[in-house]
């Protein structure tokens, strides 16, 4: 029998991920290990002890008899926990430096954008008019970050440095070092209310669906120099209601949204976000997990967990992130 | 006799500056002092012991026989350099967190929207294509700051903070925690080789004229993810040969320029700059001055000149800043 195997499922949405560079950065990383691209018809599923999955087919995983381990390759595992089948086997969800500093620039980057009448200035450059409006120092200006796992607290200390009044939300209580922390429910309103920017980073579950409605946004703090509150999605597009973004664009009670996340991706060509004057849109490419550095942090885990060790950044499948 | 005057003269350029919101922020924090705005046919020029001043008409500060400091409301004194019956009299450059911060924004915004391909992305939503293109870590990048006072230092730390290699370059030897610092003409060709975006905030003298010009643009490093380097000018117009600036954008020597000032401003609706597909410009913008902060840091001033204690940030006229 050949050596147990770590095999590879790398499907849909993975844009710019080559399932063979993938590969190659795993037989790196992994050198004492077999690692299989799947699909392959010479494996035997019962030599599968690890998978390292992208948006597999619901069922793929299920094949695998004596699977021990699923490490998935992006931070956000709402796809895999709509496979009804998934095996009861711990599932990890990555957690890199690299991926959260790449969620700390797009963060930084659109929170000032906006902060900063990066849309103004645009459309000023575009008609040749000089004319600059009053600028707000940031400590005018409140942003929440709505989910504090690794990357809202990481966003939420660099826009703290540039002078950003910022609070927090998640759902269980969270401390992050000089950040005002709300959380759960009954907290939710409070927050919203002391928020000018708010920034969502929050895993998709039942619960956080379409949590971007309305309802939410009319609860934003209005009264801020930016004016009309802004919203920033970079966690799933499942949690925003995108009928709701583009009627409160339009009647003024958001000023603008970035948007890198959408219901459906690639973004259809019919949708009002390409051409909407207030949305600023990237193609879900706020934080590229960088295969060398997943591939790394893969190999590590199993090590650890063959040696005995408990495998971090274990996903609570209750809470289903 | 009244009580010594505290003359204001604000003259053009200061837009968005009213000089009666300035007289009134003088007013406030200046409670015990006689404030004066310019010109003022009923005073008596031998009454005004210090003067608050953008931009005066050069000869204006030469009318007070009696005049014992200089406040400038900005950062940049070369304005007031280029005046040669300037009073032999202390020069204070204004030095306030509100300004540092600002700046640092601004920075830090167009480091970000360069490395994170924010021309592409905007073109990209314009044309409708989802076609996110591979983006590199900030640890890729090479950042070098031209000037390291108080902006400098500060927009650096940002930046490292951020992940990003930073480098900073000034006249004389500097020292910036965690910030390679190059000084002197002798280490500035070994500053720029290591630069991908240059981040220019020097102050201008007749040896900064025109530093950024086509022979500085060409020992930029062309070698990283991001390709052709960029340069952001945040400093002063005079320190860019503009003819130069547009011909390495548009012979490739430059991937892309973000400028917030110009040899002539309000920039002229001719300049090619306002159509260029690869400069993002501001008005002027970066580090718009709080007149409350900087009065109230006036006031402080004088306060420990009164008491005896020497002035801070005082010009070296020598050096010109």
């Amino acid at each position: 029998m050949q050596k147990p195997a770590l095999a590879l499922l790398i499907h849909g949405g993975a844009q710019n991920w080559s399932p063979q560079r993938w590969k190659a950065r795993f037989d790196d990383a992994c050198r004492d290990r077999r690692v299989v691209l799947m699909p392959d018809a010479a494996l035997d599923p019962a030599e599968v002890h690890y998978a390292a999955v992208w948006k597999p087919v619901p069922g793929d995983l299920a094949a695998f008899p004596n699977l021990r381990a699923i490490f998935n390759l992006g931070a956000g595992v709402d796809a895999l926990m709509a496979d009804s089948s998934l095996p009861d086997v711990p599932l990890v969800r990555v957690a890199v430096a690299d991926l959260t500093a790449r969620m700390t620039e797009y963060v930084v980057l659109h929170v000032l954008m906006h902060h900063r009448q990066e849309l103004y200035l645009r459309d000023s450059q575009r008609e040749k008019r000089w004319a600059p409006k009053k600028q707000s120092p940031a400590s005018a200006i409140s942003v929440g970050i709505m989910g504090l796992g690794t990357l809202g607290a990481d966003a939420a200390q660099v826009l703290a440095r540039l002078g950003f009044r910022v609070a927090g939300w998640s759902r269980s209580e969270r401390k992050v070092d000089g950040i005002e922390c709300f959380h759960g429910t009954g907290q939710l309103d409070a927050f919203l209310k002391a928020t000018n920017i708010l920034v969502c980073l929050l895993p998709l579950t039942p619960d956080t669906t379409h949590i971007l409605n309305r309802d939410l946004f009319a609860k934003l703090d209005a009264t801020s120099p930016l004016g009309a509150p802004v919203v920033i999605n970079a966690g799933r597009g499942g949690l925003q209601n995108e009928a709701d973004i583009l009627a409160c664009l339009d009647d003024g009670t958001l000023g603008a949204a970035s948007l890198d996340v959408y219901a459906t991706e690639p973004l259809p060509a019919d949708s009002r976000f390409w051409t909407h004057p207030k949305v600023v849109l990237t193609p879900h490419n706020a934080a590229d997990t960088d295969p060398d550095e997943i591939s790394k942090y893969v190999a590590r885990q199993i090590e650890r967990f063959e040696a005995g060790d408990a495998l971090e950044n274990v996903v609570d499948r209750g809470r289903g992130y």
